[in-house]
C-alpha cells in the first residue's frame, strides 16, 4: 500500500462542482489502494474577498489578525470536501494546520515550517480515512495561527510528503504538466515527462510558475518524489526526479524559461576598489528589494560598471536609492531600463555539452534581438533583451533547440 | 478597573460599517476605565451561506464537518472587529474558541462547555488589549472543532463572564431592552430598567427572543450581572437581577410574553390508573418531541383526559403517534389544534399577591376570548387561547396590569 499526498489548489476547487470532482479523483486513487492525505487551498476567490473586507477596515493589515481572517479559507475547503468524500461513501477527517500539528515560526503572512506532528494523521490513516488538510496555514509554539504566504499550500503538501515519508506527492493545477517552454507562447510546446529537480528549480525561478519554488526547495531537501498534474483532465503530469543515472537519450536542454517581470539598473563609472559592490547593493537590500542577475565589467579607466535586476514593482525605489548612492561613491552616473525580459535556457546536461550559450546567442543574433545581459549557471543560460521581442525569442529558442520533438 | 464582557450578534456585525461601530462602542467603554472582552457572532448571512454550500454537498451534512465549516464564520468576525480596534489606536487579540480554550463534550453543533481557560486572556487584559472571542465555538477534549448550536454565542459570552469573574455582561442585540410586551403588538409596550433573573427565564421561555434561555439559565447558576442592549443605538438597556430585596415599588407584574409555536393535543377517555402519564409522553418523547405544557383531569366515569403542547413543527408527528397510543391503552380518541396561541403574565411579584390570574381571566373573558388550557408556576400564569386573538389578548392583558404606566 502506498501514501499518496495530493494537493489541490484554488481554481481546483473553486466551486461546489469542482469540489465534488476532486473528491472522485482522491477516490479513484483511494480504490487504486492508497492511503490518501489531501492538502487544499481556498476556493478561488476566496482569500481576496477575505483581504478585500481587511483592506477596507484597515489599510495598516495587522499580520496576525490577517492570518487568523484568511486562514478561515482553507477551513472552509476541507470540510466542504470531507462531506463530498462522505457522500461517496468513504470515511474522511478535516485537519487545520493547528489540528495536525504543523507548528511554524512567528513570521505571520510568511511563516516557515519547523515541525510536523505525524501521529495523530497516521492513525486516521490506519483507520482507513481520507485525511483532509488546510494547506498554507500552521500555528507558532504558542498556538497563533500563521500563514505560509502565497503558494504556501504547495509548501504544506511537500513538507506533509516529507514528514509522512509520503511515495508520492502530487500537485493539481491548472496545467497538465511542465512544459518545454510556455504553450501560450509556444504552439509546439511539450509536455515534459520528467524533469530533474534543479531543472525545475531553474524553471521555477526564471518564470515558470507551475510551482512555488519554495516548495520545489523543500521537496530537493527531502528528496520527495514530485508531480505536478492537472486536475482538469487526465493524465500523467511531469514527475520530478532526483535520479542521477539518466536516460542517455536525455535532451540537454529541459526548457525554455522567460520573465518579463523584471527591471534592469546600472550603475556607470564606479571608482573601482574592495567594497563597491556591498556599497550598492548593501542600500538596496536594506529596503527589501530582492536582486537577481548581477553583473560587473572592470572598464579601462579602473572604474567599473556595475548592473542588476531587480522585481519591476520595485524599479523606480531602486532607481532612487541608487542615484543617492552613486553621488556618495563619485560614479559618473545612474541609467535603467524597465522593459526588459529575462530568457533561460535550462538543462542538466548542459554540464556535459558545449555549445549551447553559442546557439542561443547565434539563435538571437539571426533574429536581430540585442542582448543586453548575460548570466550562466552550471545548469542554464540568461539573457536579458528588449521585452518587446519575448516572444519571438522564446519561440526561436525553442526551435533552434529542437524541443518540440519527441524524444 | 472593571471587568467587562460584550457580546454582539450578527446583525451588530452585519458589515464593514457595523464592525466600525462596534469597535467605536468596545472603544468607549474601554476608555471609560475598563478591561474588556468581545465576544462576537459571525457576520449575518454568514452562517447560512456556509450551510447552504454544505446542503448542496452532502445534505446529510455530516456533524463533525460541519462544525468546521461554520466556525470559520466568527472567525473572520473576531479578526475583522481587531483590526478596527487597532485602526482607532488599541491594542487588540483575537481569540478562537480553541485558543481561548472553551473546552466542551464532544456533541457537534449542540455541544455544552465544560470548562473555560482563562489565564492567557487574562494576561492580555493585564497588557491593556482588547480581547475579542468567538462565540458559539470551543474544542472538545481532543481537539475537535464544535459548535454550541444557535444562538450559542450569548451563551460563549456569559460563560466568559463566569470564568473571568466579569463585573457585568452586555448582550447587544437588535432590541434596546426586554419590554413588558412585545412593541410590535403593544406600541406603549415599556422598557424594563431591570428584570429579576426568574422573570427573565419564564419571559425568555415564552417567547420574548431576547436572549436565548440557555444562556440566562447559565447565568443564573453562576450569578453573572447580564445587561441586555441595543447595539443600534445607546441606552442603558434592561439589567437581569440577581437581588433578593426588591424595591417595594416593584409592580407585581413583569411582563406579558406570547407564543404562537406550539399546538395543542388531547387524548380523551384514557382509563385511569398510575402510569397513563408515562405510557402517553413515552412514546412522545422517544421521538425527540418536546413537550412544555401538561394538564391532565380526571372525569366523573373514572377516565382522564390528558393534554399537553408540543412545538407546532412537531404537530403532524405527534398526532400520528398519538393515535397509535390512543388504540394501545383503549382510550376514546385523539382531538389536536394547531391554531392556538401560549399567553403569559409573569411577575415575581405574583407570589406575594392573589388576584393576578383572576384578573387576567377576566380580561380574556370581557373581550370574549375563551381560555382552552391554564397552567400556572409560582411566578407566571399561562393560558392558550385561540391564535387569531393573540395580538388582542396581549394589548388587553399589558392594559389591564397597567405595564404601560411609568413605575
Amino acid at each position: 500500500m502506498s501514501l499518496i499526498v495530493e494537493k489541490y489548489g484554488g481554481t481546483s476547487v473553486g466551486s461546489i462542482e469542482r469540489i465534488n470532482a476532486v473528491a472522485e479523483k482522491v477516490s479513484k486513487s483511494h480504490h487504486q489502494g492508497n492511503q490518501m492525505v489531501v492538502v487544499v487551498s481556498a476556493m478561488s476567490g476566496e482569500t481576496n474577498r477575505l483581504l478585500d473586507m481587511a483592506k477596507e477596515i484597515n489599510p495598516g493589515m495587522p499580520a496576525r489578525e490577517t492570518d487568523v481572517l484568511v486562514s478561515t479559507g482553507e477551513q472552509v475547503t476541507i470540510a466542504l470536501l470531507c462531506m463530498a468524500l462522505m457522500r461517496i461513501g468513504h470515511k474522511a477527517k478535516s485537519y487545520t494546520g493547528g489540528q495536525v500539528r504543523i507548528e511554524t515560526d512567528g513570521s505571520y503572512g510568511r511563516a516557515r515550517i519547523r515541525s510536523i506532528d505525524d501521529s495523530r494523521i497516521k492513525k486516521d490513516l490506519d483507520k482507513g480515512k481520507i485525511i483532509v488538510v488546510a494547506g498554507f496555514q500552521g500555528v507558532d509554539n504558542k498556538g497563533n495561527i500563521t500563514t505560509l504566504g502565497r503558494g504556501g499550500s504547495d509548501t504544506s503538501a511537500v513538507a506533509l510528503a516529507a514528514a509522512l515519508k509520503a511515495d508520492e506527492c502530487r500537485i493539481y493545477t491548472d496545467v497538465d504538466g511542465v512544459y518545454t517552454a510556455d504553450p501560450r507562447i509556444v504552439p509546439e510546446a511539450r509536455r515534459m515527462d520528467m524533469v530533474t529537480f534543479e531543472e525545475m528549480l531553474e524553471l521555477s525561478s526564471q518564470g515558470a510558475k507551475v510551482l512555488q519554488i519554495r516548495s520545489v526547495e523543500f521537496a530537493g531537501k527531502y528528496k520527495v518524489p514530485l508531480r505536478v498534474l492537472s486536475s482538469f483532465e487526465d493524465g500523467p503530469g511531469t514527475l520530478i526526479s532526483y535520479e542521477v543515472d539518466r536516460k542517455m537519450e536525455r535532451a540537454v536542454i529541459a526548457g525554455i524559461a522567460h520573465n518579463a517581470d523584471e527591471a534592469k539598473l546600472t550603475i556607470t563609472g564606479v571608482p573601482d576598489h574592495p567594497g563597491i559592490a556591498h556599497a550598492i547593493l548593501g542600500s538596496i537590500a536594506e529596503k527589501m528589494i530582492n536582486v537577481d542577475m548581477i553583473i560587473q565589467n572592470i572598464a579601462a579607466d579602473e572604474t567599473t560598471d556595475f548592473t542588476f535586476t531587480v522585481p519591476r514593482t520595485d524599479y523606480e525605489n531602486a532607481l532612487a536609492i541608487l542615484n543617492k548612492v552613486s553621488v556618495e561613491l563619485g560614479a559618473r552616473g545612474v541609467t535603467g531600463d524597465n522593459n526588459i525580459a529575462k530568457i533561460s535556457v535550462v538543462g542538466v546536461g548542459m554540464r556535459s555539452h558545449t555549445g549551447v550559450a553559442d546557439l542561443m546567442f547565434a539563435t538571437l543574433a539571426e533574429e536581430g534581438i540585442n542582448i543586453k545581459m548575460i548570466s550562466t549557471s552550471e545548469i542554464k543560460v540568461s539573457v536579458v533583451i528588449d521585452d518587446k521581442y519575448t516572444e519571438l525569442a522564446v519561440r526561436a529558442l525553442h526551435k533552434a533547440f529542437k524541443l518540440g520533438e519527441k524524444k
